[in-house]
């Protein structure tokens, strides 16, 4: 057995099932070997962004990683800006990066370059398998090491010829580290701050918390039994929400507004969440975003277990479960232009049940959160790096994992235009996506980051913003790759496409033009 | 006046007047700065591969860099793969990469990563700005070791506070070190080489020999007067080449070929040029390609100064201008399929005066430059690092740095899939480009390249190669992104269409079926 077949079967055995790949010749046995064995759905991506995003995507719905399969060092660059999206989100990645053969390094062949210097910003975690005897080993640590606590990016690195030589060993799986105990004196802090001052206490929750419907509501339990309030961080791996869930606000990406929204607290209990900061930094404001003095509490980090520790917080402070109150769906809109808040209503009133909701969107869809907490029940996927592209292959990901459930891509324009080859592997795969392109022409967040920076924009800056010359006809693109599509102008017809759409199998994009 | 306003202000004092960009929140000031002084054209990419391929195609033509202008480690990544080519080129690349301000970066905002990191894979050369003051001064420098002999790939990073901080000084240009000096002992044995056995004696000339019709016309004299071997590197930066320049072969990808090539020659003159290595490894065949004993002369290197070392050895070998013979055009394609030869034919009959010609295509290009010699004169641009992705992009740098001459893309369908965003750059600034797209609707080159590492490949493998499920429909894509096109099936059809494109201003796409 060769190397390359070794790790495809230690892979499986672990119970990775699900390859996304973008390979070259390097990678040509892992491509056999993928084949030879038929172990692996493998999935093709035109662009390695589409990869690895789709995998981040996969992973946070599957709940384990899917192989990325990629090419040499320019490869990964290609695939770096979603792997850093996976990583803010915490979410397990394992990367086969195939490298040229160990003999072949040294001479500076066109592809040469350093494949571990390219990984290393990108990952928590670089190998380079050093044998074909050790290669499939290797690969289960990686593994191991990405499905902890809290998820990581793991990269192997895979020489050609380890992948061609004999010698390949089946190796079994490792059993990935616990997550980190309970912090009693955190607890009792956090116990303490809740009973003494309820009211200027916040309650900062991430990460597999929000994935757990349990935790959720053992939170709002805390709050009404406490007052506290409850915040989630501005942007999340995944969101379990909607009708009988229990609404959580989110942290919100305007400085100035997230100043305001945390001024009044004293006390932030943080569970697997960091300290708020600013996305970025602002002449003269700060970059953290809690009030001075305001006391931090780490209940758990992100290599703790978040909802086991909401859980002892409930029990200590008496906390019982409560009657969630569901918000309301807003009214469906009426025939008109599509703003921000018809955009809003249209979505809100057009979510099937059960759906996966992918989120790539800053300005045009900063109504669509807060108005759906009363729709149907869906798993919410959202941007966490502030890398943009993510969503296409966010949602083809998300529909790999959950063959028996409709995704629905909430989608900027300008961003979808970073990875929007996914909607030919949506094609190819049949896969049932509805996206919803947000076009405003404009990448809209930089030209208030262009006003917040005290610029008074004229033509030339503006040309570096607007993206209405020409306009962009997303139908037309989503035709060239084999995705059915529509433009719609009214906010009324929007939600008549989107349920219209995500009653038909297959994926289907519609420009909602703003 | 701030930080960013002095870079700005010194690029455009050294000559700098294009800034290719895809500018994020922290290079708000740098958009600023460059919309206030009004100093350089703008240039906005849809995604960064397009940006530097962009840079990469401008200075090949334009001798000179452009500014690149990027958003972060992310930003830097998704630019990755165009840079290495770039640095494969070794062509003067500048980019200026924005970062957090730097009090901002100990907080792990969503955006933060490695700057220095993921920049140092992909650059010869990566400095930080570290103050408003020095942060002209440091630009200065970085452009003086991107424009020396070789042309390298300098990365400035920008940390946000140093672009808005007061106290920016305009800096002078710093003159790049001049090239190395010929190496009389190289030169003495190059002489001998070819005076003793010169029908065994191969020159291989590359970098700015290519670049100089009159290096090529004394390459030709000298192989006339001794009897030598003359090859071009498989990829090039740039070559001359055309009706009356004289054809240079190039080394042939596939390795049994340049194997088989390479084998007569017992001495090789390297002249901006490395020793030629397989492109990849494979079992049993060779990394470097030249015969085993063949004695290495190298004659200058890439820092050298290439056009003076072949006039130094055709003044010592007495080798006199010689009459050009032309090439024959072939004879026009009749109706009938695109085949790989009547593709070329179509392509060598097209071909306009004076036009650009960019190169990425592997397996159904392999005819065309052979083919085209003898068509009229022609800067001929190759993909250098063999990191796909570079085609579109590269043809929208040529055309603003030539806007008085026509640019034929010659384009594989893969491969455009990587960065195809170029095509909205070509029509937002009606650039006059003919895009033909080779559709043959595979990974033509990997399948080959799976039978040469011993696979039987079935559906599953096949499935990772084929790009016909579903057909990509280039003639909608470009249409999404403001660029006409048309569809072609059959060659004489093709031929007629790329004149008719030709003929017409701005952008202009033809999907060639084959």
């Amino acid at each position: 057995m060769n190397g390359a077949e070794s790790v495809v079967r230690s892979l499986h055995q672990a119970g990775i099932d699900v390859c996304f790949a973008n390979p070259g010749t390097s990678e040509m046995q892992f491509v056999d070997a993928l084949d030879r064995t038929n172990l692996m759905r493998c999935v093709l991506g035109l662009f390695e962004g589409v990869v690895t995003g789709a995998a981040d995507g996969y992973a946070r719905m599957a709940g384990k990683p899917a192989v990325s399969l990629l090419h040499l060092a320019p490869g990964f660059a290609n695939a770096g800006a979603n792997l850093h999206n996976a990583r803010k989100a915490r979410t397990p990645m394992l990367t086969l990066l195939g490298d040229h053969a160990v003999r072949h390094r040294v001479y500076d062949a066109p592809l040469t370059a350093d494949c571990a210097g390219a990984a290393a910003p990108f990952s928590d975690y670089v190998d380079t398998a050093r044998s074909a005897e050790s290669f499939a080993a290797q690969a289960m640590q990686a593994l191991a090491i990405a499905t902890g606590k809290p998820g990581r990016a793991a990269t192997l690195i895979a020489p050609a010829d380890l992948g061609w030589d004999e010698g390949g060993i089946v190796a079994a799986p490792i059993a990935p580290a616990p997550p980190a105990a309970l912090d009693a004196d955190a607890l009792s802090a956090a116990v303490a701050a809740l009973e003494r001052d309820g009211a200027r206490t916040l309650i900062i929750a991430g990460g597999a918390v929000l994935e757990s419907v349990e935790a959720i509501a053992s939170l709002h339990a805390i709050c009404a039994r406490t007052g506290a309030g409850l915040l989630a961080p501005t942007s999340n791996r995944r969101i379990e929400r909607g009708r009988g869930r229990g609404a959580i606000e989110k942290i919100p990406y305007p400085i100035a507004i997230a100043l305001e929204r945390l001024a009044p607290y004293s006390h932030a209990i943080l569970i697997e969440a960091q300290p708020p900061v600013a996305f970025f930094a602002y002449p003269g404001r700060p970059s953290l975003l809690l009030p001075e003095g305001c006391a931090e509490i780490r209940l758990a980090g992100f290599d703790g277990d978040g909802p086991a520790a909401i859980a002892a917080l409930a029990d200590r402070i008496g906390a019982k479960p409560v009657a969630i109150a569901n918000a309301p769906l807003p009214e469906e809109p009426r025939a008109g232009a599509i703003t921000h808040d018809s955009l809003a209503a249209a979505i809100a009133n057009a979510i099937p049940e059960n759906a996966v909701i992918t989120e790539e969107s800053i300005t045009a869809g900063r109504q669509i959160y807060p108005t759906c907490a009363g729709a149907p029940p869906t798993s919410w996927l959202a941007l966490t790096g502030g890398a943009i592209g993510i969503g296409p292959p966010l949602a083809t990901g998300a529909a790999i994992a959950c063959p028996d459930r409709r995704v629905l891509a909430l989608q900027a324009d300008g961003s979808a235009m970073y990875t929007i080859q996914a909607l030919w592997t949506q094609a190819r795969e049949k896969l049932d996506v509805t996206t919803v392109i947000f076009a405003n022409r404009s990448y809209e967040i930089l030209k208030q980051e262009l006003y917040a920076v005290g610029a008074n924009p004229g033509r030339s800056a503006l040309d570096m913003l607007d993206l209405d010359r020409p306009e962009l006809d997303f139908v037309a693109l989503a035709r060239g790759m084999g995705v059915p599509g529509r433009r719609v102008a009214c906010a009324r017809d929007l939600m008549r496409a989107i349920r219209e759409a995500n009653a038909e199998r297959g994926p289907f994009l519609i420009e909602a033009v703003m």
